[in-house]
């Protein structure tokens, strides 16, 4: 796969460029701050959730992002409405599952938008990851969740369950795509200190896979560059509120420069 | 029209003198931004949209803003409850169509809010307050676009058909009212990098009508107040994450120095 | 009762060792910040509240923090729910009666979650707090609401009625338990322009009362950390914007000298 310093920083060119419209139904908590985090990179965020208009707005998005973070079922089935329109005119789909493994009512309803439209990126932890899994595949994973290997063997398994580029993140993050798997190890430990942060990477990946072809390339890039914004925010940091700040701050400040210095990838096609 | 830098400064210290209680029902993206840029001014917000109590809410405020950016039908209802009952105290009434003309959805319920209860003041982009016209006027305001004096047209259809205060926001801000037409350039481009600026602007409205007998008046100088603590946040911020907080801050510490030495108004009568 | 700059610094070490899981129903407004003030204190905030998850919501957490900020008839039936699953895990349960007292609807509703299931803690502002009482205290609060022993009284009535730790928050901050009174004097005049930092001391005694083994003491500390960081926070602010943000860093590093040099406790058995 052909991910480097380059194309990445080509994708966020191309994000500041093109400005896309990234259709988000995502929870309560992180509205305002992933619509930041898009705006900063470059992108045009709509959040918008009422069944009534779903066809209308994604008609003007170029990705849709679905995270179940808060949900009601007013909400999953504007998320169903809005994934089946998606399809239809081609454009991306990234899924969070938030909470997937928690309770049955996140995990069902993560498996049910995934069934009824599968989409092309799914992004979140590993134990969301597992949840999403069928019973054989998910013991599989479950055995080997002690070697580094766990998280790969786990989207490999989701991955070929589904289709979708699979990106599991942590300390390490994994993205599984087709021709491989990407592991990207940028970011910092204070970022787990800020309130979605991970919905923050998904809808990055929404930004990305409008002007990526490849969804694993796609969501290992928006990947990348949380993790490098998020080391330059953390460097100088008190703490969580002035990482947030400058987090934003990096974002729209990213240079190619930052990419090169500090971008950690391994490709193993 | 009288509205000078002194005019404006007055209306400054009455919001901090009697806090007055704006009612908000508004988005959820921009709910905690909007409440934080009231109190920095120095009003009082209440962000409550249950039906339940919209009589009870609207009875113990001042003025009244509806922000459609994320609607469903029970919001509508809510809406339409605290708009009448908003009416029946002759407390000011602020609407800011947000989406307007993206969905046919918003376009609907943005105009049937404006014909059950002719808002005081009306905030928008050009898109969205052409959305409100009826077609023939919205035919005019097509055809006339690419000029600068396009959104004046805009602003007075509207105005003669419903009779509120209209706001056109952009680079300038065209506020159009019974007595004439007000431009105010104040403002920075980074604005369009934080998320519900917009929104924001509509809340001041609200507490700027609060204390100012015409509406058009009190839309002119909210803008004026936010594009001015913009340009203070701007200069010096990193980037969209500094300039939010720094907003807030400037709102907080707004001065007659500043009105003073950065207000950027014409009036045509 | 036991409290000291020891014993807080002590709860404050435990909520960074444990990570409680605190479950917050709280209202649109304040869930991005409060998730965020919980995080930087070191506990792991849940924002949930559909009705289907909400027993296994509660059957990971530690605490349970209902705040009525913005209601609907769906988020009350949520409350019930979630209270109920709570008591039967003996966990620590919060109530935050945001507006009881300015609407019907509010006061209602808070009054039928304490009757439903009696929690540990209530905090709110002396008139929130005045509305749930009884008609016969209520009328006594009001009498003697001029002095700084209307508080005490106020609290010691809701005590009496309900078993609740109460903690009524304002330039002073009362705590009134089984054993006694405790007055908090830490806080910052500039707090009180920053939206949902009531609901963030709220969060907070979630987060105490799920290493605290008595109600009172854990919103006491609570309080106190609240106010200590917020005057840590003041101290520099430019204005609200970067109080909230220092804020969270304050949360972040707050240290047992911190602690230590600031609290202002009055404790009177």
């Amino acid at each position: 796969m052909n991910i480097t310093a380059n194309t990445i920083w080509s994708a966020v060119q191309k994000i500041r460029e093109k400005a896309p419209v990234v259709h988000n139904i995502t929870n309560y908590v992180v509205m305002n701050s992933t619509a930041n985090a898009l705006l900063a990179i470059g992108a045009s965020p709509v959040m918008a959730h009422a069944e009534e208009e779903m066809e209308e707005m994604v008609g003007i998005a170029s990705a849709l992002v679905i995270n179940i973070g808060t949900l009601s079922q007013h909400w999953i089935r504007a998320m169903l409405r809005a994934t089946e329109a998606a399809r239809k005119r081609r454009i991306p789909i990234v899924l969070d599952p938030v909470g997937a493994g928690a309770t049955f009512y996140r995990t069902e309803t993560a498996r049910e938008l995934i069934k009824a439209v599968p989409p092309d990126i799914i992004r979140g932890n590993a134990s969301e990851i597992m949840a999403l899994l069928d019973s054989g595949a998910k013991t599989k994973g479950v055995d080997s969740s002690a070697s580094s290997d766990a998280a790969v063997d786990l989207g490999r398994a989701l991955h070929e369950e589904c289709g979708a580029a699979v990106c599991i993140s942590g300390e390490t993050d994994y993205t599984i795509g087709r021709s491989g798997v990407i592991r990207g190890r940028n970011g910092h430990i204070m970022m787990t200190r800020v309130t979605g942060l991970g919905c923050t990477a998904s809808a990055l990946c929404g930004a990305f896979a409008a002007v990526t072809a490849d969804p694993a390339l796609a969501a290992a890039g928006a990947m990348a560059v949380m993790g490098i914004a998020g080391e330059i925010a953390a460097s100088g940091a008190e703490g969580p509120g002035s990482l947030q700040v400058r987090f934003l701050d990096a974002l729209y400040r990213l240079s190619a420069e930052d990419i090169d210095q500090l971008l950690k990838l391994e490709v193993e096609a």
